[in-house]
């Protein structure tokens, strides 16, 4: 199962928001189809994003109306900025459209041809970083965990979330092939239920023993000892390592703390951005009310109540044991750990933003 | 809005499940309405349980089929132990059946229309004694608040949680009446919604300023400095001071004990129970799978998928600033404060089991 593919000159997809019940996987030439899943969540996960919209500026780049080097630089800025503006807490994103811009912009006195073709050679390879990322990702974490460790996750950091097999879920998988774990415990992320649809889903495809819970039951798993680690993935780790990552992160890096428990991120060094200080400094979106209003399409609470929907919160770096990478396992003191990371797209995000 | 109540010789009560949607009353003479009513969450809330019990002893006690003492002792019992089998963690329950099974033995000598007029009374004066605690809980509790205070609820804890004005949620108005409130954040409480379908319904005829959120978006507002202080109700009060209440519970105080914010429980003393020394001793009751793999009735979590879904959590003692009671703030060393309570229910209890 890959999550965003490029197909024949056309993005594929699976569209999250019909997991578990529908596999239905959508194909399309059009990057503002791609945008607009970006935007309904039915590509989500940090790399999946980056690597979406790579492909989703290819698309931008291809268009066949295109005849001049005018069209396409105005169709690549248009897509380039609407992409931009889908969602704005996952710096994979904005990673990928500064890679692509670079290309873009050295390559424009080539000609269309040129463009178009380095364009794909760039989202491939953005593709392709991320695969290998998942893989090496899977491999270092694994050592973190002991022998049939009890495992909380939240939200989705799989396959679904990631180009390859994902951040902490190819930990995960990674570790069960090892005998590390005995069981994962899902919580369900309240409030579009992406652990109770979407990571359930993949650990029953990959044969995983696994228990789904309610985000606020993870307390009392805590409380009776059943938990030995808790790894999730990231949406954006700042320069100091305060990580951003879906709402209801925060309180089981708490929880972990309270209870002596290590609480691990795993996430592509595309997810680290030098160019953000602090956690207080990373943009948080909020979502639609409607989202926790709703449960299943059908009201819940009463009309007119005010609601507070952030999608993500931060965990700040003291509470983070260890941030998995593809460059190997950062450690605490994570600012030091991430200062010495040689990696490329500092300084370009900030111009696509 | 009376939450349970006894009219014309039946049982009136508000269906909790249809809320906020529909406000449906049901009134019923059989006993095991009631008891199917307990057992479904249609009245739910450990002291609305405790009247809604005796209550349903009385319609029993009173099936007009009963001819003689035998038949209305073989009836009461029944009625007894189908209502003690219904729900197992809230002690309220426990308590009325208790003072209801004590009349009912010393007055069977005097005959059937004697046995019934004094259930009546003893059902009556657990009520009216509900009615009191919560608006003398409200009173009291509002002096823990600091002027305009943002408190955070989990659960309901209102009127529709007891036969009265609530026991956390009585606090609330009561504090919102004096200036104590500036606004109150409302967990949805998953699995079944009750902040969300209860509290925000509550409030808002109140006319108290509310805001609904995810139960795991409490960590962002209290690492955003937004929660001044937390209260909540309880399904049962260990001798030790641990306390249970709805799962969920629990992280809240861990996060509070984090950011050293205050964390207060709101119960009347007939959810103290001196039979069970600590919080390892409470039962937890475990829920329907269903009601987590299912949301507004569509299924979100694949088929077969294992579920973990304890109603309740415990808060252990260490982590609870007071107790507000009818018969005072309780506050730590909390076994202490509770070992010097007077009360009568103890030993009674542990029959009715």
């Amino acid at each position: 199962m890959v999550a965003v593919d490029w197909v024949g000159g056309s993005v594929r997809f699976i569209d999250q928001t019909r997991l578990p019940a529908e596999e239905r996987f959508e194909q399309t030439a059009d990057w503002r189809v791609v945008e607009e899943a970006i935007r309904a969540l039915r590509i989500r996960g940090a790399p999946a994003l980056g690597v979406a919209a790579a492909f989703a500026l290819c698309l931008a780049a291809g268009d066949p109306r295109i005849t001049s080097m005018n069209d396409l630089q105005l169709a690549f800025r248009t897509a380039l900025e609407g992409l931009a503006a889908s969602r704005p807490t996952a710096v994979n994103l904005f990673t990928a459209l500064a890679r692509m811009r670079r290309v873009a912009e050295h390559s424009f006195p080539s000609g269309v041809a040129a463009v178009r073709e380095r364009l794909l050679r760039e989202a491939l390879a953005i593709r392709q970083e991320d695969v290998d990322a998942c893989r090496t990702i899977g491999e270092l974490g694994a050592q973190l965990l002991e022998a049939r460790s009890t495992v909380l996750t939240h939200c989705n950091a799989g396959a679904l979330a990631t180009a390859g097999t994902g951040t902490a879920l190819s930990v995960i998988v990674s570790a069960w092939t090892q005998g590390r774990i005995a069981r994962v415990y899902v919580d369900e992320t309240r409030p579009l239920f992406q652990g109770a649809r979407l990571t359930t889903w993949e650990l029953g495809r990959a044969g995983v023993p696994h228990t789904l819970i309610t985000d606020s039951t993870a307390g009392s798993l805590f409380r009776r000892g059943a938990i030995s680690a808790v790894i999730v993935g990231a949406d954006r780790i700042a320069a100091n390592g305060d990580t951003a990552n879906k709402v209801g992160t925060y309180p089981l890096a708490v929880l972990a703390l309270h209870h002596g428990v290590p609480f691990f991120i795993a996430a592509p060094t595309s997810t680290i951005d030098r160019e953000t200080p602090t956690g207080d400094d990373i943009p948080i979106e909020e979502r639609d009310p409607a989202e926790v209003t709703h449960a299943g399409g059908i009201r819940i609470a009463p009309e007119g109540v005010e609601v507070f929907a952030p999608a993500f919160d931060v965990t700040p770096q003291e509470l983070i044991g260890a941030i998995v990478t593809e460059a190997g396992i950062l450690r605490p003191p994570l600012a030091s750990a991430i200062a010495r990371l040689a990696f490329p797209a500092d300084g370009e995000r900030a111009e696509v933003r």
